[in-house]
């Protein structure tokens, strides 16, 4: 099962994070933008090569550093097919180094759509008699506000090809209480969909004690961390929220289970624009993105011993 | 305001539906298929091109009889960028056409991330000085787990550029019912996601007294639709489940207001798979789609007049 897997990586290299890959053009070092606007002019074609380059030169700065990373579909689809395209590279090239990809698209919807956008992201599309693979992540982000009918054909693809999902469910922004922190009966919304979402998983346990369908649970709010810890113990976490929005490694910590496993933590600003703190312009930015990147384990590592 | 548009088309060609363009590679004739096997392999270049003409050709047969075209992102994203690029030149081509184009993406994200994708979807992305429109839809769909952070951008691009969205509040498939139908105080969860919505929009309200940011209701809960149509005075419905899904016309008239207003009604597979049922080999796609296009439009007549 497909977290055994990342838990592997994260005990080998002694780093329970995952750099997200959330390129805006305004997080990118102004000459390297130029680099390309000057060949294609202001254009969303410039833009992508730019974040093509950029996201491959954060990974490898970032090997044999952090075992992950999470590219976010927003910033790739914001420029169009050709940022999807840059997002299948920047996806291949991690695999290339032996990184674990999430990728972060939220997905949720219906039927076979689900399953058209699982075979677009975890599986192969068929055509004619062939299966093609298309972006394949290793892992996904999905939204279960429809239902199991919204995650079960992940999950099947999860088991057939050995992969993984984190399903929504206490999310890391203010208004994550307008809906998540209804109360509902005897629990809280975000807790009856963290149920759900182990209830869900339940047949894919792996070696390490946790299924292949994990929640997103924010950094933000560190007695959900706790509570939902105890409460969905055969549930893997991704932990978003250290750092830029608020979450220390104390808060984090709780993500954890005795043996220091469990659980990622996801920072992405604070590695992608290190360099914006250098005082330099931005041409040391995998130098800064390494070592903000080494910052963060250690300070994780001072409240988590990983067996 | 941008329902004001869609209300306008619909009025005009005196048919409240919507066209889902959910383009699974089966769902095309075989000849087609083959058309762009035979040039590019069984690969994804060919099932994008297929999916182009298919595409198109549904858009000619469908012009000046449905007002409004809903691509699935989905099937789209399954064939990688190459999809990307398609769903850009289908969308471009609806609206070259004249119809009103609803981008069916259901995404939901926070902060910077949300207006990410909305610029993507409904405004532009920057890139240096110059502000590049990418997939320029009319309209998104979108869900609202996250609460009004990741509405909230989308919604600034609804007024800026006169566009509009839908936000999932109760959806049609079976397994909604397990988060959204959950008791909250003395609501459901999805009445309460109902009235999120017509909070968030209250400011956008057009012509026809309804704002910039509908609400999905699925046409397989009659009930309802009537309780959410008197609730959501002020919110414009996409409704999907008609006909595959079981919902009926009588199901569906509940959505619309006493003007005949407020509601479009969806149908995906009986309008795209319309050739499977002719019992010809699917070179008439393009007769049975309108045929099936125009039959959904006087069932739902019966019932509605449009003011």
């Amino acid at each position: 099962m497909s977290f055994d897997h990342l838990q592997d990586q994260i005990r080998s290299l002694k780093n329970p994070t995952v750099a997200g890959l959330d390129t805006r053009v305004e997080y990118m070092p102004s000459f390297l933008l130029k680099k390309y606007t000057s060949r294609y002019g202001e254009t969303l074609e410039a833009a992508a090569q730019a974040v093509l380059e950029f996201d491959c030169g954060l990974i490898d700065a970032l090997t044999g550093v952090v075992p992950a990373v999470k590219p976010q579909a927003a910033y790739f689809e914001c420029l169009g097919w050709r940022g999807m395209q840059v997002m299948e590279q920047v996806m291949g090239y991690a695999k290339e180094k032996g990184m674990f990809v999430i990728a972060d698209i939220k997905r949720g919807d219906i039927g076979t759509t689900a399953a058209a956008y699982s075979e677009g992201w975890l599986g192969m599309t068929r055509v004619g008699s062939t299966d093609c693979p298309v972006f394949n992540a290793d892992c996904v982000t999905l939204n279960g506000y429809m239902g199991s009918d919204a995650v079960k054909p992940f999950l099947r693809d999860c088991i057939t090809q050995n992969k993984s999902a984190f399903v929504l469910a206490k999310t890391s922004n203010p208004s994550s209480v307008e809906l998540q922190d209804m109360v509902a009966g005897d629990r809280l919304v975000y807790t009856a969909m963290g149920d759900l979402i182990q209830r869900w998983g339940a047949d894919t346990i792996g070696k390490y004690g946790y299924t292949s369908l994990g929640a997103v649970i924010g950094a933000t709010h560190p007695s959900v961390l706790k509570e939902l810890r105890r409460r969905l113990d055969k549930t893997f976490f991704l932990v978003p929220g250290y750092g830029a929005q608020g979450g220390t490694a104390a808060d984090v910590s709780c993500a954890f289970d005795e043996l220091g496993r469990g659980a990622i933590v996801n920072a992405s600003r604070s590695i992608l624009c290190a360099w914006q703190k250098t005082g330099k312009d931005g041409r040391d930015y995998q130098e800064a993105a390494r070592a903000a990147a080494e910052k963060m384990r250690d300070e994780i590592l001072e409240y988590v011993t990983i067996m």
